[in-house]
């Protein structure tokens, strides 16, 4: 073990990723896990969760654990009070994986580290300012930070997916179900939205008018975004991005059309894609690490 | 002169109101001047203000001078990029009325300055977290604090009542052309909202329609709001909360319906009414002296 590192690690409805980095942040591994289905308890995944230390400490010596995890989520108690694809209820993850592991942890949400990732090394490196990230992805939701700090209010903050439309053709749906990646290929009967996005290419009527709903909408939730709180910069994630400008182009005016002329904010693709979150995870523990190093 | 004072002015679209507060915060005096029609240099203005100064320097030494003032104003800069009641374009506000007094100036946004004032002493006194504060007046914005960190993002957070709304029968009008007083007042031809909702109360159909809109939508705005940041309270100002359980349990249900069970946020009515940004003001008067007298 030539030197330390820290482990970040991103536990999905799907599969647990872990990236191992060193001081300069470079990174010396990466693993990948299925998520236990059916823990409540969240007992199960941090037994993996332990297990992807005992491989990564083959590689280095690991300092600290950084883990962010999907849905509502509250940093400071460390508790997960809701996340629908791991069936989580109230869990205290951070006790329970702490308990399972003998180096220190720290502990986020998937969105709000990814937003760290990309305001750090990523889309919004250097910005000053207040940088909102929105990962398209399953489901959507957002993130703000502003100067530096990762707003969560107790960890309510960023369901923009959750609003229901209460007007025009999508009243009584929610946000997420019309511009959320998943959403849209679900109400296409596509495997994906970028199927969605093909299709629209090739010039199918039920595809665009899909495509379109789901631009407006989202376009409709950066418009309320900005008017709150003004970020500097858009950074938009998730795989929906790949679409360019298909996706960017109609977003962009639907978004001004919305808004009275004001300071136009940019509207960027984030840079770390999927692993944004596993890269914030790092983030923290580097974060955890160098608050103890204070008096 | 007894003792020591901080003055806070509060620059309307009418009249220019001060407030002359001791040490401990009791009001000593106040005075209200009208504000110079077509002073788009801010020299009138900053005239008036150093009048205001001079006499209430007959009542008590004055530290420092707190000055809030409508639109979008960058508080770093000074500047108040646009405030279209005071015909202001990019007026550097502070500089000029700085220029006119000889104490030590702070400077802010009025709406931000009421959120501070309620957070310190008012509805949200004592309350952790985040607040979210909603004037409803001739127009509509908002201000939000986090953790005692006043939002501005340059000036242009909170600009809620700009939205153009683009679905149902308001499509095109902005948000406070529906959800503000003002708004209200117009569509239904009275002197005031407050005129309205006594037609509401009287059953008058219009009245009750033009209501009911202006609930929904503000209603609206508050979910997103919520959705976005996730306040623990919303503090409700202007002379429309007198209306009462008329406006808050319409608005609450409202509220309710556009959001999936949640942590719900207290709705609260402001306790400082239109006196909210000249007290913001000299707590901002007041935290520039104790700035001032660190290391």
């Amino acid at each position: 073990m030539i030197s330390s590192a820290v482990l970040g690690i991103d536990v999905g409805g799907t599969s647990i990723k872990a990236r191992l980095a060193d001081a300069a942040g470079i990174t010396c591994g990466e693993w990948r896990e299925p998520t236990p289905i059916g823990d409540s308890s969240g007992e199960r995944t941090a037994a993996v969760i332990r297990g992807m230390l005992e491989v990564a400490r083959g590689e280095r010596a690991v300092e600290a654990v950084g883990l962010v995890v999907p849905g509502i989520v509250d940093e400071r108690s460390g508790v997960c009070i809701r996340a629908v694809n791991l069936g989580w209820l109230d869990v205290p993850v951070r006790d329970i994986v702490q308990s399972h592991i003998d180096v220190p942890l720290a502990f986020g949400q998937d969105v709000r580290a990814g937003a760290l990732a990309e305001c750090l090394t990523g889309a919004a490196a250097g910005v000053a300012g207040t940088v909102a990230f929105i990962p398209i992805g399953t489901g959507l939701a957002s993130a703000l930070i502003v100067e530096g700090f990762v707003m969560s209010s107790g960890g309510w903050a960023g369901e923009i997916g959750q609003v229901v439309i209460s007007s025009g053709p999508h009243t009584g749906h929610r946000v997420e179900e019309i511009a959320s990646a998943g959403g849209m290929a679900q109400r296409a009967g596509e495997a994906s939205a970028l199927a969605v996005a093909e299709l629209v290419l090739r010039g199918d009527a039920r595809a665009t008018s899909i495509w379109n709903d789901g631009v407006a909408v989202l376009a409709e939730a950066m418009a309320w975004i900005f008017a709150v709180a003004a970020p500097d910069m858009f950074v938009l994630g998730g795989g929906l991005t790949e679409a360019g400008g298909l996706l960017l182009d109609p977003l962009e005016r639907e978004f001004a059309a919305r808004l009275p002329p004001t300071r136009p904010p940019v509207i960027a693709r984030a840079v770390h894609g999927d692993a944004a979150a596993m890269i914030g995870a790092t983030y923290l523990a580097r974060r955890l690490l160098a608050a103890g190093d204070l008096p």
